[in-house]
């Protein structure tokens, strides 16, 4: 079960799912998370969302950056909010009230730990590599002492979170239904397309089957 | 030409775009934001961020939700940042250090202005709706007194934005080249399916122009 707090209590619960099969599901089919520091160096304090990647080792998210990095520095001192949204499909409705969006959203909330331990930094930055691309990590040539020194890796515990779905059909007033007026969802999905080999690529290499596989 | 404050230059300049006519074309493209508040009620603040949609007319940014959202509220308040990214493709590299994403990301920072005249409400929601769905205002049924008193409309001035945009193949370090390792980039996409017709729908009515042509 999700955690059920004041800002994980979902208005409208309809869309709310409970579990943490659901949480995994939606943050493992994503790639890119926004995520939400609090800018407060100047003590006039400003939110700032980033897009950023990330990954996820049971009940951990591990998120990285340069250790020159304005959000994560923000981020390491304080609460962050990090937010992994799919878009579905654009919810096509009889009247403009209740066009709406099919998505699946995961929110957690919680203050970040900044990792310390070498062997944790390894396998956070794995997750957030494997994350991207499945079946990469132990093909490429690992970090070496100078790029961990110049990489920060935080760890999100998932203990508090909330997953929001929206799926269907428009939910128009029933007065509604008597216009002459189309109504439906519009799917969105997100493809790969054909892999582009890197011009300076100097051996004729195949592109490897965990990366085709996905398209 | 964007703003050149503190919060909107880049780290990383060569990844930075600085006109306005950049700023236009990543929020044009996009249909939903994530929308960055402070949550400050309870005097332990913490940011929250909401996917959401928007719309544009000219240098301002809609926003719009029920009276009773918690992030619009928050965000009335104070300051807020709304950031629109496009996914473009995954940057496999010889180097786990150098994996990254191709993208396109606007970053928007300000205090937004609740909308109380309600001819610019209604041009607000308009926005909102043409953004999700291009043709659609027209065909549809506006919003009524009622709804118009449950939504409340904000309005973000694009004048302090950034956009950041990564594109082209990966950037190993010249020592990985003898690698025999493949590098290229996965390109990702955002597409369209067949509409989906309302099971509720009572009149036999075809798929509008404007919703089919997006496939």
């Amino acid at each position: 079960m999700l955690s059920t707090t004041e800002r994980t209590t979902q208005r409208k619960s309809n869309r709310a799912l409970t579990g943490r099969e659901d949480l995994y599901a939606v943050l493992d089919a994503g790639m890119i998370c926004h995520l939400g520091v609090i800018h407060d160096a100047s003590g006039d304090a400003f939110p700032m969302v980033v897009p950023t990647g990330y990954g996820r080792i049971g009940d951990t998210l591990y998120l990285h950056g340069s250790s020159a990095a304005r959000s994560l520095r923000a981020g390491g001192e304080g609460q962050i909010c990090v937010t992994v949204t799919h878009l579905d499909g654009v919810v096509l409705a009889r009247s403009a009230f209740h066009h709406s969006l099919n998505y699946r959203s995961a929110m957690i909330y919680g203050t970040p730990r900044l990792v310390t331990d070498e062997a944790e930094r390894m396998e956070g930055l794995r997750a957030l590599t494997e994350n991207l691309a499945p079946g990469q990590w132990d093909t490429v040539r690992k970090p070496n002492r100078k790029e961990m020194a110049a990489t920060i890796v935080l760890a999100l515990s998932l203990e508090e979170a909330s997953v929001k779905v929206r799926t269907g059909p428009p939910e128009d007033d029933a007065a509604d239904h008597a216009l002459p007026v189309w109504a439906g969802v519009l799917p969105v999905r997100q493809v790969f397309d054909a892999p582009v080999t890197d011009p300076a690529l100097r051996h004729d290499l195949p592109v490897p089957d965990h990366i085709t596989h996905r398209i």
